[in-house]
């Protein structure tokens, strides 16, 4: 149910009074202010403001078209138009039950002064927490099909903030982060060192991916992103590391373009989020607000999961995706000679199956299972995989039947080695195949270069193709969860069937590098996670000697911060990614992946430093049952918990896993302490968490 | 049936000998000579000679990689193999019945003498007409997957011989050709004046297109082109004006490569006829010999056939492929508002499926019938059509069920304004609506730049996607008609349902632009038809006064020239392309359309120069009846035509529609003659030709 009150219209006229360039507009919503007026060179300026401190300096807007630079000046403004809206909207499925969606929405409507009198429309929205804005181009004479050559907005910082970013990549956002001053960022040296991922394109040694989270020396918390990319490629950031400027740097296709577009248009959402504490920052769903709503009418079957998968073996060495080691030696008979060590095999796939029907968990992910992957990466090849043939130890309709009797869904992988022609041109059997045998979600990957040749995991045509799957899932009925895809940007609110994506530095390089950094995953919300869903695939027990190949290897985290990691980080889809047997060894700490809950009627964030610690509650979906994520950095602490966001007056059961008080990521990972008391909203607990460790809390109405 | 003979097999063993890098090799096949030998730089070198006389002078080989140079020297032999041919073969339809395939194939293993010590074989085979020879890459340690930055093939030619050219475009072959020495080509000039091609990429002003025909001062015909090219981009020729050296020119795609391969890999041949009379030159099959056999087991659905369409309608200008003018003008219930000049309306296509039907004509094709056509050519956009939605007013249910009843076949019509990625995502549907409705063949379009952007029409992808399209189509029992492709190198005996291509300029300039020039129709069967067969879509009955926007336009023939093409330019494809008014207005001639075959016994070359004239006599398949076309360029002439080819002994009608003595294409094209009279074998037809004139023959057994 929609709630819509526009509380306040007006239009001004063009004119005179509008012909006066410096005449100033203002738009805010509590402590944002934003200001806008064009130059006397008629180019859009714009600046903002968070109580009363300025956050963005006045800054230009504008476009390049190929062959025409001139779509950034010698503006008139020949309207604007004002005004409120507060209505509240309830999400299919997410972080909380009741999303308030309150702005007041500036429209300039501009236009060029020289022939072709070209049209363009800055939309403002102004929320309690930040600022959206974006381009309009209008159906006009003069502008009908185009191609935007740069995009050239500018965000001019008044400082050289602290940022927590990785480099503007066209390919991958798998970087670790680095929290540096804006006058450091030097995206090539972090390239350089990145070896553990394969395939990087850093064309500007300056620019940085986006989310970018910022915090001044004053103590303010700055975020930029995007808010519905769609139909554009990705805006990374081009840094000025001596006034401090960013400017929009778009990716660009094979050609050096950045956009084909047809007016009428509109650019996706640029977005600033200003807060006095970290806090305000994650609750914000102003990302979410600015995205439109679903596109998908009926949405029973969209149901958000917990999986186990046949997966962290592959990862760890001990399992492989191929069935062969080599493609091309072959059996008398022709046929791939199997090394023995193929994951996805039908009696080990019925494990999985059978320890998610025990432990209650919905569905099993198989990776490996189609041919191909013997020679599947790394080659630029375009047909590697045809989606549905399986190899010959993986009895499909076997383990769908199976599966089925046990009450467990399976899960699809499509890994297209970043084909994404191969894909398209498969899509139609590859989701009938999912219907045929019941599968309800597929991940898919894109691990590679990109085929059509010479385009960018980011750029237009791929986020165009992800969203083409994302329609052809939906209207398939099948749930998405993209590996390898641009980073998030709230289309999850327009497409509900988009339940994750990966996009960034998952729990899967503990396996086969050297791992994150124990902030990692207390940057990840700040960052990644601002866009959407992750599926970091948390929940790792064992957490020392799982690579085979690597004995010394370890997690960076405590055994407890892997559990808090299932409420810290969000996703609907929330993989327990650990072998059945190590869980099998622990499973009184399973049991809080067992209960948490992968829906939710509300959210608080209780603490939270970007790069340091974060704490959040939330409520599960439909109960008055809460769970509690703790994680803290390489340093250890004490989190303080008021619980006064309980039912008052309600008893409440506090299971607490936390780390043993000899702990440590580094020396004692596995140590945990489960610890059982009645709390009520009365309560404030005081937890220690090991260094790189964390706590998970499940709380249990009584009563 | 296949009879193959290898006469000869030798396995020279590598050695001392073989390392005297100087020594020559040799293969021969009556009067064309090969020979191969190593520079002593380790350069592979090969030299062609006809008749004792030097055709192409000592030419390297060599490949270079991306990022590696040096795949072109440096090799020494590590094997040599030769072996005799002598086979025949029978194609599915064709020009002739059975086609013998005689050559002596030269095999040189060379190996790099520096690391990796990678291996090629060049393999050459010696016709008695010409040479083929490509490059292997055999499956190796030191190259397996790997970029050719470019093909380093040289053909040396001995003089400044005439050649009939157009540019070395990317994207089209639609040009005029020109009549020049090799000193004068110059591809820029060419390609600034032809205004008439919406695209038109021609980055090196010396580059021409194959198949480039010559003719060298001392009367030597020389045709180079390649066969097979499959998985690899077409070969144009940079032209060296100055020594007369040809050097390959990949077409590369939007990074600047050529091809990505994988060895195994076989390049296409590149292909050298050489003859002292034009007439050998169309009779050579070898084109189609160096083609791999035909992958369909089950050919029984592909048939030739006749087809009138709605088309010509829409050239001229007197109907439109679109349903309404604009596509942003609807009406008040949202629907597009019908300008009243749709061609492909229900009423209209039974017009012509009752003109089909009343005069025997297999098939009918219909453009225009699917939405998008309002806003589709131009803007390089990527989803245009989606090939199975009609507009309101084409009945596809009824317009089937309609011709069905009237015996005749409909051919459907898949525009996709060059974006290919939409039309791979659309082909599972396009293709089942053709089962579904029964339509037995496509035409496809490829109009516009294509997408994946930076791709181009005869590049090394969009080859993989026509040949994609063609399997796609066999595994559906259609037969393609592909307008906009790549030029044809005989891949109609690999896939015999791939039945025609446009891939040159055909009839329809005559509609749109100022038209072909009275020789363009003597050239076209020493270039473009060498690779395979045209939709030229003859059959122009109209001459003048049929473009309303264009009224002083005509067609540069005579009528019975345009008859005359039915036999000169072969496909088992071919178009009556004029509207059934007009032709009602001429039944009497038309009659020559409704007899004439276009399947074939066998094909005799009567006379023939090119840019001048040529007359060539077809035997029908399975029958003793022959038809003759006779045409000459902008020169009246007298055709000499000795009937000896007839069967001894038997007596003929001969039926001869020939131009008016008063004919002429300028001032009187559509005078025609149409005369009758008894021939045999002994008989000698006269036949006057007038400017841009020409004759048709039929010749039917009466006994």
């Amino acid at each position: 149910m929609k709630k819509l009150i526009i509380c306040f219209l007006s239009f001004a006229i063009c004119g005179q009074i509008l012909a006066q360039e410096t005449k100033t507009f203002e738009a805010g919503q509590d402590k944002i202010k934003l200001k806008f007026m064009l130059n006397a060179e008629g180019r859009p300026i714009y600046s903002l403001y968070f109580a009363g401190k300025t956050i963005i300096e006045p800054s230009s807007l504008g476009m390049e078209l190929v062959n025409d630079s001139s779509f950034n000046r010698q503006f008139e403004i020949i309207g604007t138009e004002k005004k409120l809206v507060d209505e509240q909207w309830n999400p299919i499925w997410g972080e909380v039950r009741s999303i308030k969606n309150k702005y007041e929405q500036l429209t300039v409507q501009l236009k060029q002064k020289n022939v072709p009198n070209r049209l363009m429309n800055l939309v403002f929205r102004v929320f309690e927490e930040g600022l959206g804005f974006r381009y309009e181009f209008p159906k006009q004479p003069g502008l009908k099909y185009f191609i935007v050559g740069n995009e050239l907005t500018q965000f001019n910082l008044t400082g050289d903030h602290k940022a927590f970013w990785i480099p503007g990549d066209y390919d991958t956002n798998e970087y670790s982060y680095t929290t540096s001053a804006l006058s450091r960022v030097d995206a090539w040296e972090v390239q350089k060192k990145a070896t553990d991922i394969a395939v990087r394109v850093v064309p500007d040694q300056y620019a940085v991916q986006t989310p970018l989270m910022l915090k001044t020396a004053n103590g303010l918390y700055i975020n930029i992103h995007e808010a519905a990319q769609i139909n554009y490629p990705a805006m990374q950031l081009h840094v000025n590391r001596q006034n401090f400027s960013l400017s929009a740097h778009l990716v660009p296709d094979a050609l050096g373009n950045k956009a084909y577009l047809h007016a009428p248009f509109n650019t996706p959402w640029r977005t600033i989020l200003a807060a006095d504490n970290a806090k305000s920052i994650l609750e914000s769903k102003m990302i979410l607000n600015l995205n439109e709503p679903s596109v998908i009418t009926n949405t029973d079957w969209i149901k958000p999961m917990k999986y186990v998968g046949v997966w962290w073996e592959m990862q760890t060495g001990k399992a492989s995706w191929s069935y062969a080691d080599d493609p091309d030696q072959l059996s008398a008979d022709g046929n791939l000679i199997p090394s023995g060590k193929h994951g996805a095999n039908t009696q080990n796939v019925k494990r999985y199956i059978d320890f998610a029907a025990k432990n209650g968990i919905d569905g099993v992910l198989v990776e490996g299972w189609n041919t191909g992957w013997e020679d599947w990466f790394g080659n630029w090849k375009e047909e590697v995989f045809d989606f549905v043939t399986p190899y010959p130890d993986f009895d499909l309709q076997g383990i769908s039947d199976y599966a089925k009797s046990k009450g467990v869904k399976m899960i699809m992988h499509n890994e297209t080695s970043g084909s994404a022609t191969n894909y398209e041109r498969q899509l139609d059997t590859a989701f009938k195949l999912m219907n045929t045998y019941g599968y309800p979600a597929v991940k898919t990957g894109y691990v590679g270069k990109i085929i059509p040749r010479g385009e960018h995991h980011d750029g237009q045509w791929m986020v165009n193709h992800y969203e083409r799957v994302a329609q052809k899932a939906a209207a398939h009925k099948i749930m998405v969860d993209v590996h390898e895809p641009n980073r998030p940007t709230g289309l999850h609110r327009t497409y509900p069937n988009w339940m994750a994506s990966e996009a960034a530095r998952g729990n899967e390089y503990n396996a086969f590098s050297d791992g994150n950094h124990p902030d990692h995953e207390t940057i990840l919300p700040f960052t990644r996670l601002m866009g959407g869903p992750m599926d970091y695939t948390p929940g790792i027990f064992k957490l020392k000697g799982y690579a085979s190949y690597a004995p010394n290897r370890q997690v960076h985290t405590t055994l407890a911060k892997q559990l808090a990691l299932y409420v810290t980080l969000y996703s609907p889809l929330q993989m327990a990614a650990d072998l059945p047997e190590n869980y099998e060894a622990k499973m009184d700490a399973f049991q809080f992946i067992k209960d948490v809950a992968i829906d939710w009627d509300d959210t608080k964030i209780i603490e939270a430093e970007p790069g340091d610690y974060l704490t959040i509650a939330r409520k599960a979906k439909g109960t008055e049952n809460w769970f509690i994520g703790a994680i803290t950095d390489e340093q250890a602490r004490v989190g303080t918990i008021a619980l006064n966001f309980l039912k008052k007056g309600t008893k409440y059961m506090a299971k607490v896993y936390r780390d043993a008080d000899d702990a440590s990521w580094k020396n004692n990972p596995e140590a945990y302490k489960i610890e059982q008391y009645p709390v009520t909203s009365a309560s404030v607990l005081k937890l220690k968490l090991a260094e790189g460790g964390g706590a998970a809390i499940s709380i249990i109405a009584v009563q």
